[in-house]
């Protein structure tokens, strides 16, 4: 029996850039006893997804992710097993990046399953909700802010060029770090225009990798060793908090090898301003494999449950939030996604593959994983079996 | 009496832009006693100036700049004191920077008498003559290498282009590094393009300022670490030999606080090489405070002798080398400019300006200058009252 106002089409040919399939999870009163049961079971397990290295290189999907995806949702295409995306990269929203990855990788995703490095931020907006914070990463970092909710976020780009010759090289990069060209980008929420000569900057955010390291590092080091304001100095001022969304100090993109991360951005950073300043660089580094990025994913993948949301299926006394007997952690990086994954403790279970920056024949010695495979389709195998699942 | 084929013209207003005065120094056999005793005279001192925080701020002179570079010169307008500028900036070739500096402090000045960070790498000419080198830094760093003789000199922002997806950074880039838009700039010469993908680099100039850290620090380490050739990775390969033009960690630009130099980026480079391979970086720096430019300058400026070239006025028996009782370095850079003289020692005497890096009530602590003045204009005042010239 086909469900009201649900649409599902057949799923398309294996191949490496799958056409996309829609579905859509409707509740209707009229079930086939088949999803009436799907429903009513509560998964036990969930999925944490890495994505560079594991899902996609560059714009590419590697190790028959699209595959291996699918097999998490049933024959009517709704979401059998929990699952979302955790990556330590970033620059636009999570409903921008959920669109993009729907494209790629040829299963719908919503924007709830997308955690980026710079999603914890929105922990902290209560603290800077109506403060004057200055963002910078590639991407659009102010809109980012702004959608967390940021009432006065600035980006970095947009700050410098208020403070004339603050970068010397400036005459020398006929250039704007905006998207490029062949990505179509929204315009910018516009922001009210701050008197950056007064007003101090109360927290600096690094949402990604930065495009301008040696502006962003000169203007970073003005702002954070002069309290807020370049150009003040009034005695020693407290730093302003620094915050990274990630610390990744190399990560798996189109190149063979490894490129630089954001964390390599924050080693030249801290390098040159503890050069140059009295006090060594502070800063707080959100991201894996930061554990209260795994509580999160957990939380989230609650939610993400295909019953979570359903109260009539749920049985008397069901408070709705069973725990997980198992959490997949899939990365490439054992130092960033394995030694998260042990860090979060139970129920994390870790699993490595050979994809993206890790390419060792065994295991990797310093963090071993619980499992290490070729591919994310080995890996998504091994997990419904282990969970006999078909 | 007036010179043949001498053109001189009178002394403009003293204002901060001075109009520049052109002068000829040419002999004749005809000349008044004042010149011939002038000529005869063999200057018994010389002096070295910086340029930025010295004589110019950004494009502006500074400290009475214009005027006291005039006294130099005699009311003919031949040059009576030997003088040059010893810069680490660099970027463009030395006859370009004359013609630069001519314009803007007044004065008529030639390509010998510039000596900028990268003119030292004159002296390995012959061993990478027909070797692949990559230059870096503002300006035009494979022109600069060329005009030295150097026959296979690539740009590091050419040589990157050679390497799809080197730089993840790239498309968020709407630049060019090249000279901004309202310079004129003369056409590159255009280098053959080179088999990159199968000739290894055999060594690595930073010529001036980097201007996209990023993407240097990335392609630096791929060209570092693989033995010259990206990708490369036989075993373990030697690293190329880098040279670096100057090491200031900071200098004086438009802004009003100090901005970050080379020094900075070498720091930001070698930091993040340190964490991401298994040798730490090895590298020379060239520029001051390293004895070899003071001396390199001691010879210049003998040859800058007013009476250098002219036999007709030599002495019996003088071979016209003497040396020079006293070689005044004006600098506003403690660590560059007077300990670079301290380290050279004699004839060297280091004169502080106040006017650029240096901003003390009294003498610098760790560097203590031989004098410390508010302004060029004092300095040279100072050494020509000491030299008992009006």
């Amino acid at each position: 029996m086909r469900f009201q106002n649900t649409v599902a089409f057949g799923f398309p040919q294996i191949k490496n850039k799958a056409a996309p399939f829609l579905f859509q999870y409707q509740a209707s009163r009229y079930f086939s006893s088949q999803l009436q049961s799907e429903q009513k079971r509560r998964s036990s397990f969930g999925i944490a997804f890495d994505i560079d290295g594991v899902l996609l290189r560059g714009k590419d999907p590697i190790g028959g992710s699209p595959q291996a995806l699918r097999r998490l949702y049933g024959d009517s295409g709704n979401l059998n097993v929990p699952f979302l995306f955790l990556t330590n990269g970033g620059g636009i929203p999570e409903s921008r990046r959920a669109n993009e990855l729907s494209e790629l990788l040829g299963v719908k995703i919503v924007p709830s399953q997308v955690l980026q490095g710079h999603s914890s931020f929105k922990s902290l907006l209560k603290r800077y909700e109506n403060q004057l914070i200055v963002a910078t990463g590639k991407g659009e970092p102010a809109v980012v802010m702004s959608e967390y909710g940021f009432k006065k976020a600035v980006s970095l780009e947009e700050y410098a060029s208020c403070f004339e010759n603050i970068d010397p090289l400036a005459p020398y990069k006929m250039w704007t770090t905006k998207l490029g060209l062949d990505r179509s980008s929204p315009p910018l929420n516009t922001v009210p225009r701050y008197d950056v000569s007064s007003e101090t900057v109360k927290a600096v955010f690094v949402i990604s990798d930065p495009v301008d390291w040696g502006r962003d590092i000169q203007v970073l080091c003005d702002v954070l060793r002069c309290g807020g304001l370049p150009g003040q100095d009034n005695g020693h001022q407290p730093q302003p908090p620094l915050y990274f969304a990630a610390d990744d100090l190399e990560y798996q993109a189109a190149f063979p090898s490894n490129r630089l991360g954001t964390g390599a951005f924050r080693i030249a950073l801290e390098s040159v301003f503890n050069r140059i300043h009295y006090n060594p660089l502070e800063y707080v580094s959100f991201g894996k494999p930061n554990p209260f990025v795994f509580k999160n994913a957990e939380a989230m993948l609650k939610q993400l449950q295909p019953s979570y949301h359903s109260d009539y299926f749920k049985e008397p006394g069901d408070s709705g939030s069973q725990s997980f007997k198992t959490l997949y952690m899939i990365g490439d990086n054992p130092s960033v996604d394995v030694k998260g994954a042990q860090q979060a403790g139970h129920p994390w279970f870790s699993i490595l593959t050979r994809t993206g920056v890790f390419r060792g024949k065994h295991n990797h010695a310093e963090f071993p994983a619980d499992l290490v495979v070729d591919t994310v389709e080995e890996a998504v195998d091994y997990i419904l079996g282990r969970e006999c699942i078909s």
